[in-house]
């Protein structure tokens, strides 16, 4: 038996989504004329409270066209330590949008509104801030969620400055299964959401932007010149709209199954910060993290090396109990 | 009866495009893992000889992510007058790659070489040259094909001054059809060559990248940054293999078709070039072309009103003969 | 005896200038503080008809500012064939700004309103319109002025289209003493104008850009981006100071010995378009100017062959009557 | 008494750089042709053990033009928390170069060799590293230097990785000062060097960056590109030289000076941190930075409050000692 624990971004689509995939009316979507990559957008901008939404193949193009929309150039975006949007999308902001980050410390993920407020550039000999990037759930973190005190928080800071705010929510999903609330909870705090339907909620390819009309009529002037246009995507918007539609259900039970193996891997002595296992991630420290990963392998057991002592796994709704149950054994 | 004659970007997946899109093997391509896009990679770089490829969402895509790694900030891009780069990639050139565009005329899409070699940046007061991209067909000109004589001449250039060639493949394939010659015959004079697979070929997504493994390595990195990272993308690319490996044959039809209804469009009055009707484009001039595709539209023919005195025909395997007979009876 | 024709940006301090140079009064000018500085500043807006102005080192600079300020990225500038923005500022407006030229054709420097509007960017295909720029006088073109009913109906085309409208007046007073009127006359139809004071009007280093308040403002965070802020420059000013005043009134008689250069230099042999030389310069078609220019050297003329077939004359308050008539001896 | 303690940045001509900016042969710098630019920068590059040299308007152009040559768009840039490449040069290594920074702790601006080589980006899914920068000394840590056994450590990390090392120099004469070495004992750990002269030198304008041959020559063509090609501009290079000469002789009294003051300060109840106080600047934390500022000005005392709890004292080659005694009677 092999156990994929390296990302929720493996998931395969289910059969529902390759039927759906395979009879789903499509269309030229750079002529604006895919039906169902239309209908995926209205039915993302409606469940999470915004005028408009628009679908692009990845998660890192949905996060670096809201930074072109929202900023001009020579201006900084503040965010948490470790943010996706810098430490995975490879200096985009910078060559793109011309704008460099400015981060605020993050323990588990979660910033403090005050040091934002002081991190905004107010002098002319510094650069001023264009942005306000917050990512929740906090991958490198692990997987860690955002209270929604604290974005309270960053709103108001965000509207007295009136500096944008906008949610890299690759796994926003997750934080509104975590804390059990409408998702709109979360996203009314924001201008704009990048949503990742390829992750837990199991969709093959595919992200939406969501924003204000405005926002998005922009949002497709800098998605076209990333390359993001594309023509029949209806066939994977068919998957997406179920990803949409079942995906946010079956987080309950990932969080669960996360839960049980980090209480299995702190009993087989893997350093484990429990206060940090809030999603369906988990890091552990190892002494030498590269060594592991390949002990784990040999096992039938895929995690990923983060870094040189530390490993993570990570559970999605295709990891069963059958193989959850194998996976503690394992260890 | 509708029959749209905007683009050949509007084909719809046959059912055996279908059923290979639910059957393919999948993974996660951002980790190198989805076996279907590694095939189509392999294959067209086979059929386009060149060591290796890289699949993305789009031409615009692969066709910028060839001007990052061949350019360095500053340079200049020489290219035809009207190149679809700078045309309808929306400053993308200047943004991501800091590169400014420097024409030479092209009657009927051809450049002289001459006129490249004198185009080249040598003062110090001036941009230097970074790259020469050839348009082949060339879109705006009429889906005109580059005679191999002048990209001989174009390669001699190129190799003399040390400077890298790329080609806009977006239609390649349609002009190795109109010379009736292995497409290997008009891609050996290129570095890279950027081959879209949605356009007349008839896969509902994606472009390849073609060039050696270093090439295609560092345009690996520059695609993460612009979002191009697809998860489960062997979805589109088995469409697209199948695409590869059936479209090229149907495109000597759809030229025939072509100058039938060039024929029949001149014949109704209409200005026809017929030098430039080589492939399965045409453009005719009309003194108010959005009022004439309007009247168009009202009997269910659609075409690009390109330009304000400008139409544009756009066939493809899509367009049966019964569809091009009501189109010309109702000219 | 030495005469060097090849630009008017050669020309040295006058002992006025150098005495100036080491009396003014200095300041921090990144503090804002140079009281020299802020004069120049002021003088030189009051002088063309604006709110304010920002000194910088180079015309390059101020251009350059100006396209970022008024700009998006991706958006096209709509100039001048041969336009200096592109043609002598090595790309900069890619590098830095986002954005790509659009060309008008301009026999004699002159562009067709018409054509200006009809290269606007109005589809979502393409590259919206950020920026009109005029370069004025057109350096490339031979000097030559665009006139003021043009200037009008350039004018009415950005007034109606919500476009900002900037001036390239590398040699804008060389343009008011050409058609002999008051530089606002020519101004006043712009958003923002840079003006060169280290050209003909004789300062050793120094642009100006102007605009309004909220302009420059911003233009002063670019500035500093590119590093133009510069500490005691009142020393630069200073010189600057007195070009403004006195520059302007030589300029005539830089003009006049022009006409008489071209008269000789069609006596001699040379190919003369009349028609161009308007202001201080002077192109003349030769078979191969590179020799030519070299010819002239080894008889103590110096002049730059700008392409393998021009040359190219500038005359400056520096040219006496006495070199001049060596000279045309020399011819 | 007016004592300006703001910056060594205020510092204004002596008479005998006034006399050599007006006797100074001048020339056309843009063509090379300025003999006394050449003279400063053959100098500066002979004084500093490098192969060549370019005069710049400032230290913001000379590091941003070093970082354009050195890496490509996409990448990291290595530096030490505080730096001022970021903390004051407003994103223009985004804008311009497309390049993110990399923060490396550096407790009083020392960075540990290992932080350099672990932040080193690695995997394919990380911005890859393309140059590691050192500012020295580093003015935000309290103008402290950094030994030269670490300069030594990270240039054995450079070399390894095979990465470019560049150094902010804009006050690397205040650090060979404070070490008591030559110069070039700290110059020739690095592949470029960018040396201020408008600071603690003394001269009005200008900073000279440093490498090869090869290095300078591309370096010719991004400062082209920014807008710091000047005309005559042997004026500010001349004083630039007197600087170079003279300068670095004084600033052993300058950094006696500011100890006297930082006992001073301590003795009147400000927090001072000696450990840092080892150049020309000191820092003291006060609850209200702007009201302090304000308090001292009143009695002709000009200091930064560069945070809300944090004010900043530079001494300089013209705070004589008279001053210095006025200071310290009021504080």
């Amino acid at each position: 038996m092999l156990v994929d624990l390296r990302s929720d971004t493996i998931t395969r689509p289910t059969p529902e989504m390759l039927e759906a995939m395979v009879t789903a009316p499509l269309g030229d979507d750079v002529y604006g004329e895919d039906p169902t990559v239309n209908l995926l957008q209205e039915e993302t901008a409606q469940a999470l409270g915004f005028e408009a939404g628009l679908f692009m193949p990845s998660g890192t193009m949905t996060n670096q066209v809201a930074i072109a929309v929202h900023t001009k150039r020579g201006q900084e975006v503040i965010t948490q330590q470790g943010a996706h949007i810098y430490e995975y999308e490879l200096g985009m902001m910078a060559t793109f949008s011309g704008v460099v980050p400015r981060f605020v410390p993050a323990p588990l993920g979660v910033p403090d509104p005050e040091d934002i407020k002081k991190a905004i550039g107010r002098s002319i000999h510094k650069s001023p801030t264009g942005l306000i990037s917050i990512e929740n759930t906090h991958n490198i973190a692990g997987g860690t969620i955002v209270p929604l005190e604290v974005l309270k928080g960053v709103r108001e800071v965000s509207l007295s400055e009136g500096l944008p705010l906008h949610m890299d929510g690759a796994r926003l999903m997750n934080a509104a299964a975590g804390l059990n609330v409408d998702v709109r909870e979360i996203t009314r705090h924001f201008d704009s959401v990048s949503l990742c339907l390829s992750k837990g909620l199991g969709a093959p390819v595919g992200s939406v932007l969501l924003g204000s009309q405005a926002f998005i009529k922009e949002a497709h002037r800098y998605r076209k010149m990333m390359g993001g246009g594309m023509r029949q995507s209806g066939i994977l918007a068919a998957a997406a709209r179920i990803a949409l539609r079942d995906g946010p259900a079956k987080l309950t039970e990932d969080h669960h199954k996360t839960r049980q193996l980090a209480a299995a891997l702190e009993q087989a002595g893997y350093g484990v910060n429990h206060a940090a296992v809030q999603t369906n991630i988990i890091y552990v420290q190892v002494p030498d993290a590269f060594q592991k990963a390949e002990e784990l392998k040999s096992k039938g057991i895929l995690v990923n090396a983060v870094y040189a002592d530390s490993l993570r796994f990570v559970l999605h709704h295709q990891i069963t109990q059958e193989m959850l149950d194998h996976t503690i054994a394992s260890l």
